[in-house]
């Protein structure tokens, strides 16, 4: 039996993890759960997985479900409850699905007790890619990607030299907004955002595929996951997201992962890896898909994304400043507080404050991090 | 340096070898060249690449060059020149790039004297590929794959585990005539069929990828060199012929392999196995590409394909029948005698009379193969 914990477990991914535990009862066992706010679901959770650790945001919430958990579950609440589900207890495996850079401590905390990771917080690689990436190695712990870029670049290295590899080739969708102009995007409402065209996800990434942010995120988790420069990290826009990244190799060959869009299967790989195991997924049919189509990606018309990228060849704390304005501004915008387009103004406007720390060890990160926030809600 | 031998050399398949050779000078050595009847263009080869070991297809034609070899070259003939080529002289790896099942017989011996082979002459496994396989199994010898299709398949497999495969499928271009209708058919010329809309290729398989025949003996080539049976193998047209091949896992993830269309690309793979090289294909651009199209595989309107599966799942010497009719049928169209659809007509007459033994020995195997000739060519 394989020991997984959740950090995150009632949101997108996180209850997505737990069906593709419940498929395979007799491989997976859950050891911790960790949720937000959302305490009615997790106790679901527990009477269905029966985890031997919970924890949630607050001491509040861990007061009002006590009495709702079967003996001998531990409970525990904030970020502590959080670093103790992903460092303390018996996991083999810890799936990071909570959401921005809250994941930090607690990925570093189970990285550091030895626990391999399911990486689906890709602000954690954003936020502080050099202190995670350099402490797995040192650890011996595996970083499975999780989202379906990742992964699908993670298939395409199998039995392959990394030195090889001429370039890696992210897709993306376009979001909700792909087929919109600038000028459309003025009024653009939550609602609208909120449509994604491919796949069903959070509210919070639905709107960083809208902005293109989520694929400048995505080209920065990748040149850590995958050690390679920024240079050999390209966006294509692929409106059918049925090609999910591909790698081009030096002699020309491309090699690509494709499924429909599910993100059980990349969940299920991440734990059953270096294994592949039955998946109820719907098997992607090509004729009937009959057309897969491409574009350029427009940078112009994406500007996130170049901001992102230009972060991520800066280097330091300026994906932490990035990824920090960039939650806050989306935040607000969910709020109703700011229109689609001041995301990226407030995250551009952010950068033009950012004193760069080249090396920074995790306080200075926690403190960029703190400072950005405070910054981005006021602009 | 590697050392490399080449039968057929003057082919299509043979002179893109030579031409990957010359792209690594300091890699790779010719060992020997067995030519057919283009003495002329194999003194070329022979002045450029400097093989120590020669042959060609009679005796007549090795008394007409010997005395244009440069001094020290071994000159052979016929038949048991290209086995000389094969097994004799000190190759690493034999590329077998002659056409039909001539091969067989050379292939083995290569086998036998523990070349890899770098299999381009899918005859020797649709004909005797139980023999071949376990030859090659029993030799520890490697069955490098050219074919485009067979190449992408074998490096979709790489750091997978067979028995993770759901089905593979082989990607079709459709031929020089994939959108006529079979009434259209009856009336095309020798000239029509040569005009492949993808690759340039040699006049027999330029003519087997019109009938599909080609894409038939692929799912048979396919069936040996990964132990796979015919219902895990699928066949889907792909006009583009940009993805040349995938395997789809029991997880739904489907790996493929993409390129523009150029057969250096796996012979090169062939060569360098597990190493990737540089190459000179131009690379792909799936954003100038555009867009990917496909269709279900009509085996009405390609009954050949049909004919070939059939073959395949009877086993035994019924594939090498299929193979030796269709050597004959297309010989006769090339020469004339014949129109386009005569030549399914002739393969399936062929079988009508066939009786099939079921675990052929090589003798068999070439009995087979001759007496299906000649009555493939009376018909």
């Amino acid at each position: 039996m394989k020991k997984i914990s959740i950090l995150g477990s009632t949101g997108s991914i996180g209850t997505q993890t737990l069906d593709v535990i419940a498929m395979h009862p007799d491989a997976f066992e859950v050891d911790g759960l960790s949720a937000g706010s959302n305490t009615a679901l997790l106790l679901e959770q527990v009477r269905r997985f029966k985890p031997r650790r919970v924890s949630v945001s607050t001491k509040e919430l861990a007061e009002e479900i006590r009495s709702s958990l079967p003996p001998g579950v531990e409970l525990f609440s904030g970020n502590e409850g959080m670093v103790e589900i992903a460092a303390g207890g018996n996991a083999d495996t810890v799936v990071t699905a909570v959401m921005g850079s809250v994941g930090l401590r607690s990925t570093l905390a189970a990285i550091e007790a030895g626990r391999h990771i399911g990486l689906a917080n890709k602000e954690t690689l954003v936020t502080a890619g050099h202190l995670v990436t350099e402490l797995a190695e040192r650890k011996g712990v595996q970083l499975l990607p999780v989202d379906s870029e990742h992964s699908a670049i993670f298939q395409c290295l199998n039995g392959e030299n990394r030195e090889d590899i001429a370039c890696i080739t992210l897709t993306a969708s376009g979001g909700s907004f792909r087929d919109y102009t600038r000028d459309q995007l003025k009024h653009v409402t939550v609602a609208d955002a909120l449509r994604h065209p491919n796949w069903s996800m959070g509210a919070k990434i639905t709107i960083d595929s809208a902005t293109m942010v989520n694929k400048g995120l995505e080209v920065i988790e990748a040149h850590w996951l995958f050690g390679l420069p920024y240079e050999k990290i390209q966006v294509l826009l692929h409106p059918e997201s049925i090609i999910h990244s591909y790698v081009e190799f030096r002699d020309s060959s491309i090699i690509a992962q494709l499924g429909n869009p599910d993100m059980r299967v990349p969940i299920q790989y991440a734990l059953t890896y270096p294994d592949r195991w039955a998946s109820p997924a719907k098997r992607l049919s090509l004729a009937e898909a009959q057309r897969l189509t491409f574009r350029e990606m427009d940078y112009a018309r994406f500007p996130a994304l170049k901001l992102a990228i230009e972060c991520g060849k800066a280097g330091g704390t300026a994906t932490t400043a990035f990824n920090a304005a960039n939650e806050i501004a989306v935040a607000r915008f969910l709020r109703d507080e700011i229109p689609f387009l001041r995301i990226e103004e407030i995250i551009e406007e952010v950068l033009q404050h950012h004193e760069l720390e080249a090396h920074p060890n995790l306080e200075q990160i926690e403190d960029c991090d703190r400072a950005t926030r405070e910054l981005a809600g006021k602009l």
